[in-house]
């Protein structure tokens, strides 16, 4: 999945579900929490320019994608978690829909046209403010390849999965998910297993 | 619905489900549009201290609401659509889940205690970057009242719904698509009615 670094204002670095790296505390720049003017809750804000770092939760979209019976899996280039299998995901762009945006996804990671026919789950990881919309999508024709975040893009049976080797919790839950519904038309999407906050 | 002013870093407020207001462009803080190293994305930066201001899609999060037949809806004290009705709906806060949003708004809007039952609805309004998870929910008991953002809260039956006074096409949406599913208890989630984008 992506690992554009993220959004706390380039202090601080948040990688798709997961690690959190500090990436230096700037003596410039948005540095002081207080409550604007009209607002209710502490905002990080430049003492210099009053400029406001607003935060919100991110949204990622993705797919769990199968040619027949068998899912398209790509290997990470990138950290965290590079080495690791994920399904193609990552942050949800402005001004595209989560459809749009989960092809474009394929496309980046695995170079794959796919065809999305059903909302299969969200996920929410409240830790990092994050929320995960994953569709279940289908490959029309065999055709994919690495893109630039991946080493290698495999199809596998559910029984080659290399489960042990799966970069993130909500990739675990995506694919068993897929199975539960598998060839059902119509299905209320999935939430995070019980108890399961996403926490590697 | 909520208005809480949104996002673009102070230089430009986005106002829920609607208008956008400048409000100034400053000399100082992020102003200069360029793509930082590592990225592939043209960011809002700031010359001076090179902070740079991400910006993300935004989620709303909120409900039908029922208690019986009725449905609960809440008079907009506050722009955009002051006066008009609304169901209970506005941003999703940082380390929360959706469905914790969605509860929340109820209390701020309606001081109602509400009880999820199924997601309704994902709308998405790609011209000003926002995803609106909407659920079906009902009210145990027919406790409620005008929170800070209301003039006014009500119960009204389908027929006595005010449609001539409806805040946002979403309610719209959210309102019919409620009745499609009424009673059933399990269903896809719906998306925006074809070729609608959510403009005003």
């Amino acid at each position: 999945m992506s690992t554009r670094k993220e959004h706390k204002g380039g202090y601080q670095t948040t990688y798709f579900d997961g690690d959190t790296v500090e990436t230096g505390k700037g003596e410039r720049g948005p540095r002081v929490r207080r409550v604007p003017s009209g607002d209710s809750v502490e905002r990080l804000v430049c003492p210099e320019c009053n400029f406001i770092n607003y935060e919100n939760p991110l949204m990622v979209v993705g797919a769990v994608v199968t040619f027949g019976d068998k899912f398209l899996l790509c290997k990470r280039s990138i950290e965290p978690r590079a080495g690791f299998w994920t399904i193609p995901a990552g942050y949800m762009e402005l001004h595209e829909t989560p459809l749009d945006g989960a092809k474009r996804e394929a496309v980046e990671e695995a170079n794959a046209a796919i065809e999305i026919d059903a909302l299969l789950a969200i996920y929410t990881i409240p830790r990092i403010s994050q929320v995960q919309m994953i569709y279940r999508a289908s490959l029309p024709e065999p055709h994919f390849s690495p893109g630039p975040e991946s080493t290698d893009v495999g199809l596998f049976s559910w029984d080659e999965i290399p489960w042990q080797e799966i970069a993130f919790p909500t990739v675990h839950w995506a694919l068993n998910h897929f199975q539960e519904v598998r060839g059902q038309s119509a299905f209320a999407p999935f939430t995070n297993p019980e108890g399961a906050t996403g926490t590697l």
